[in-house]
């Protein structure tokens, strides 16, 4: 997708540790035209597959998620990352890495929200190690729902994330593959 | 707002402690269609003031901001409530009292992402007591940028959120007024 492209290269910065921000366009500040435009990407890569809803995980994941559910016209639900007094006990959960705050987290949503037999979508901004996609999974298949494929906004492919997920067999589509984050400096695969 | 009036009435759950659920449409699960509504409300109820910028506090408040920010073709800024590797030491803080969770959270901003003179409207999921309001009024006069107003999914009327904020002058727009939930009742103030 050029236009992400071209905002990674002008606005996105690479601080130590392989980190890429992308805070002022993506994760923070949200640039809303290119928000949308990548709905409508994600739309078109999944066009003729039964998606019945929207699977994220807050925060970063519900912009790019929310503006997908719009484009195809279903709902979105988002994991969230912590237990809150007005989350049921009734809660799929599973633990993720976090390769950002180097931390495990639980991650879950409430039984109602994910019913078996659902075609389910997934939708996230980073893709790295896969430990995101992999508690969507687990919780996809505590759910017996079915998994349609996974959609990133950006991938840095010189991580295992893609393999792992490629060998499971899924279909995924990343927006802007990133080769490589060596001397500052952002290189696509493609 | 009688789609949101509807759907609070139809799907929403009083639990003790004056809490009101409603994760199955706007903050676990979203309703897409009423979100998109939503955002067109706001934009109308705040038509003719000059906005540069949409201000609002993860995770729910995203949505909704999202939502308003597309139709009036502004940015989007979330306020983040824990400090992350990828965030910025140059940040605009403060501290809000969650009434949801009874607990005090650091809220901030990358000062690059809120600029002196910019015009800002606050968008958020929920006004009981005006917590996240009054940290979001703090951040915007750190950054001497300037309040159009403050727009509301949810108000809870019997909690003092509303009295705080018309006292200091500022358009108040809440797309539903809960007058009261006693008895695990809904009752809305019009």
């Amino acid at each position: 997708m050029e236009t992400l492209k071209h905002k990674i290269i002008t606005e996105g910065r690479v601080l130590p540790g392989n980190v890429l921000k992308v805070d002022s366009f993506i994760n923070q500040q949200i640039d809303v035209a290119l928000m949308t435009q990548i709905g409508q990407e994600f739309a078109q890569r999944f066009a003729g597959k039964k998606i019945d809803k929207i699977l994220t995980i807050e925060s970063s994941g519900i912009a790019p998620a929310l503006m997908t559910a719009q484009v195809l016209g279903v709902p979105l639900v988002f994991a969230r990352k912590r237990k809150s007094l007005t989350l049921s006990d009734e809660i799929f959960a599973a633990k993720l890495f976090s390769y950002t705050t180097q931390k495990y987290t639980d991650v879950m949503i409430d039984k109602r929200f994910l019913a078996e037999g659902e075609n389910v979508l997934i939708i996230d901004d980073f893709l790295a190690n896969g430990q995101a996609v992999d508690g969507l999974l687990d919780i996809i298949q505590q759910a017996q729902a079915k998994l349609v494929g996974v959609g990133i906004v950006i991938e840095k492919s010189f991580q295992s994330g893609r393999g792992e997920i490629e060998a499971k067999g899924i279909q995924l589509e990343s927006l802007a593959k990133i080769g490589s984050l060596d001397n500052n400096q952002v290189t696509f695969v493609d």
